[in-house]
């Protein structure tokens, strides 16, 4: 049975794929709703069964449970699977994750999020790419191997969890618990949860950045009033929470904090120089994201931008009044949430000492004689590898299998702050290695993952398989 | 048949009259939410039977479609009712509203907000206060005196809309093709729609702030962005949102607009005096608001600022992150609004001018290639009355006769902007004859009215029927 023979059968079972994924994708498994906690268990156990079927030994790692607004609510378990278990071979640890971001329809989409729908060869839905598609993508090439009873060169382990758009909250204490057990043996890490740099052209990611993210708490009144009663004689937490928003950011959206740029690591020359290389088109980025102009618009300066630099984001406002129409009311408790991306040198601590300085110092510029509470939330590091290691060799050979083209290497400007925790437990190399096109739109309305990308993505893992029991 | 012994008979009745208060706030007639425009419709059909039992005649005035998100919404109709059509009466025209203002749960009510629940002699509930329960005194009045066969000396007619709370959309429009038919015989109009000045003394309304609304919509990306893939490379339409919204006051609450106060009426030596008598407790106002300190603290300052003063109030941003928890997005389209109150001399035509080229100035100010969309929303003008005619002195008599002391004579900060309409189609007096007390929380959560509050409404209207009739 030849390679080429199997990628026709890969080809061949599109509709039974497509079928599984409309399966996870119905499954709303949003890791943020706390209503939503029971489906997100829900789809590690569906994912289990078919690692099952695969003859994977699994195991559900319970994590117990986490406090939201004041109530327990249970953690989903993590998924272990462990197929091959021979002295002699290496061992690949795979992780994905199968909890979604939220999606509502009303929030723009053109179709049901819940519902697996193709469109012109792409198939809408939530998860479909992040990361229900990837995941499934190794459960099929495995499906594969086993069907043409090709030799599977290598021990695989799975680390599934349904955590990640939240967090990952309890994964990273799991697996320090499993160093010297289920991650003892890991030779190679693989994650397949970011996006190529465009549509077309494959990549190998070999770095990431990391986050700290923040909320903002303005309280002042002991309830929302009547704007109309109260107009003008109160002090309004939304003035404050705005004015203060809006000091965190330029124009061209710099970081206003002090000494904020100081913290990034200065660049090799090597460095410098893979930027020249990269298949990158500006105009073709500004269009996918519909803006008449972006803060740069020099290529080489643009995914410095996005790559190396961080940035400062607002997400929104929490208690004051977010619906359609008109509610004339002086909200009484506001929250404000942004996030900043960190790059390597940057340290989390310091950066969130340094922000929340900067915070109070604003607050006390303003002189409001409401309260301000500036909370830290969450925090990922930055994460970069290197690209000539055996891992990364049998990733770019697969892609050249499966797409006739080598790939570029490139770094994300988003976090899976889980790939430096594989890092440094197993003190093995994680490749990431993305399968979904830059314009999957994760995250966002209308997500999806290309047909083509979907099949590909198959062709791909099974191929790493095949190339990393070459190493 | 003495008024004590009906007003002992309206005490005896309270747990009906809290039954039939329950059944009214339990159709959550939000007129402000498309999907609930049928209980909407239904609140005023039920009213309408009430009204009928009564022996009033009664018609639904339709008035069409609304046009929200581009789909086609019916209006809600108007209730005209007409009870007596004696030639040597005089004519009162009351209005009130059966629609509400939004409200969950979550949003902080310690009770299910569409379900009446007494406690300590309160009863909570949306509508409660504004204005199921005041409309119902009404009928609750009415029935009184047929039941005991005490003569109405007015002939009472009814105006009763389902859109109050969202700009009173087709109502000035029917009542001016009303104008000559169920207004022209009118004599005098009353409204229980306002609320007393504190907790205990009974107020007669002369003066109401108008308002007008503006709506700032900024969009520059084609949808939400994942804020890792994207941040840094794209301007944030929320971070300009943010700052347009935070130049437009002071942080004591002043409006930054240039030339907005020179538009307010200078102060009369008779109405400067007014003030000095009024029973206002400025330590009390900012316990029950839950405020460290107040823009003012002086009793006067404070009043003006609140009645005769305009202000602007940040109400919210639709289309950015509201919910609780973490959400790393990048909003594509945010819309910030905010209103503001208008006093004496203030035009809105004029005031939209200003504010919108304010906010034009800005926005160059900015210089962001993003998109900004500055929209005016409805407006309502402010009133002043003259508060020696024959509708005020029967309700001043009214209230003396329930309460055992003259009213105050107040303004209110809030707009009810159908009091102008009446006024000017009818060339008649109208008396806002508040029932609720001031922390009775409309448009907040936990709305309330007290027992009290609604026996002594009932008693105040029944005894204001009576009083018009010797005018």
């Amino acid at each position: 049975m030849s390679l080429k023979q199997v990628f026709e059968d890969i080809d061949a079972s599109y509709e039974r794929y497509k079928a599984i994924l409309a399966e996870a994708v119905a499954i709303d498994s949003v890791s943020g709703d706390p209503t939503r906690r029971p489906q997100t268990i829900q789809m590690i156990k569906w994912m289990k069964e078919r690692l099952e079927k695969l003859g994977a030994k699994c195991t559900l790692e319970d994590l117990g449970h986490q406090t939201v607004d004041g109530k327990e609510l249970p953690l989903p378990p993590v998924l272990f699977g462990q197929l091959g278990d021979d002295k002699s071979k290496k061992t690949v640890l795979v992780y994905g994750h199968l909890d979604v971001q939220p999606a509502q329809k009303s929030d723009g989409w053109n179709t049901e999020p819940f519902v697996l729908t193709e469109k012109n060869e792409k198939l809408f839905g939530r998860g479909a790419s992040d990361d229900k598609g990837p995941v499934l993508c190794w459960a099929h090439a495995i499906e594969m191997l086993q069907k043409h009873k090709m030799d599977i060169s290598v021990n695989v382990k799975f680390c599934f969890e349904g955590m990640e758009e939240s967090g990952s909250v309890g994964l990273p204490e799991l697996l320090e618990r499993s160093k010297d057990t289920f991650l003892a043996d890991v030779d190679f890490v693989c994650i397949s949860d970011s996006y190529w740099l465009g549509t077309t052209k494959p990549c190998l990611t070999h770095g990431l950045r990391g986050i700290t993210s923040f909320k903002l708490e303005v309280t002042g009144i002991q309830q929302d009033l009547h704007s109309g009663v109260y107009g003008g004689v109160v002090h309004e937490p939304l003035q404050d929470l705005v004015w203060i928003m809006s000091q965190l950011t330029s124009v061209d959206n710099r970081i206003l904090i002090p000494g904020i740029y100081d913290e990034v690591a200065p660049m090799t020359k090597e460095e410098d120089e893979l930027y020249e290389k990269i298949d990158f088109d500006v105009s073709e980025f500004r269009e996918s994201v519909g803006a008449k102009k972006l803060p740069t618009e020099d290529k080489k300066t643009l995914l410095i931008r996005r790559w190396r630099e961080p940035c400062l984001s607002l997400h929104g406002i929490e208690g004051a009044f977010s619906g359609a129409g008109e509610k004339t009311v002086i909200p009484s408790k506001v929250i404000g949430k942004f996030s900043i991306r960190l790059v390597p040198d940057m340290k989390p601590e310091k950066v969130n000492k340094m922000v929340v300085d900067y915070l109070n110092d604003l607050w006390r510029k303003r002189g409001s004689p409401n309260t301000f509470n500036p909370r830290v939330g969450h925090d990922a590091l930055p994460w970069v590898a290197d690209t000539n290691d055996s891992n990364f060799r049998a990733g770019a050979r697969a892609m050249k299998l499966v797409h006739g083209v080598d790939p570029d290497y490139i770094r994300e400007g988003c976090s899976i702050p889980i790939t430096l925790t594989f890092q440094d437990l197993t003190g093995k190399s994680v490749l990431l290695l993305p399968l979904g096109a830059a314009d999957d739109m994760a995250h966002s309305q209308n997500e999806k993952i290309n047909k083509v990308n979907y099949l590909q993505g198959v062709k791909t893992l099974l191929a790493y398989l095949i190339e990393l029991g070459k190493e």
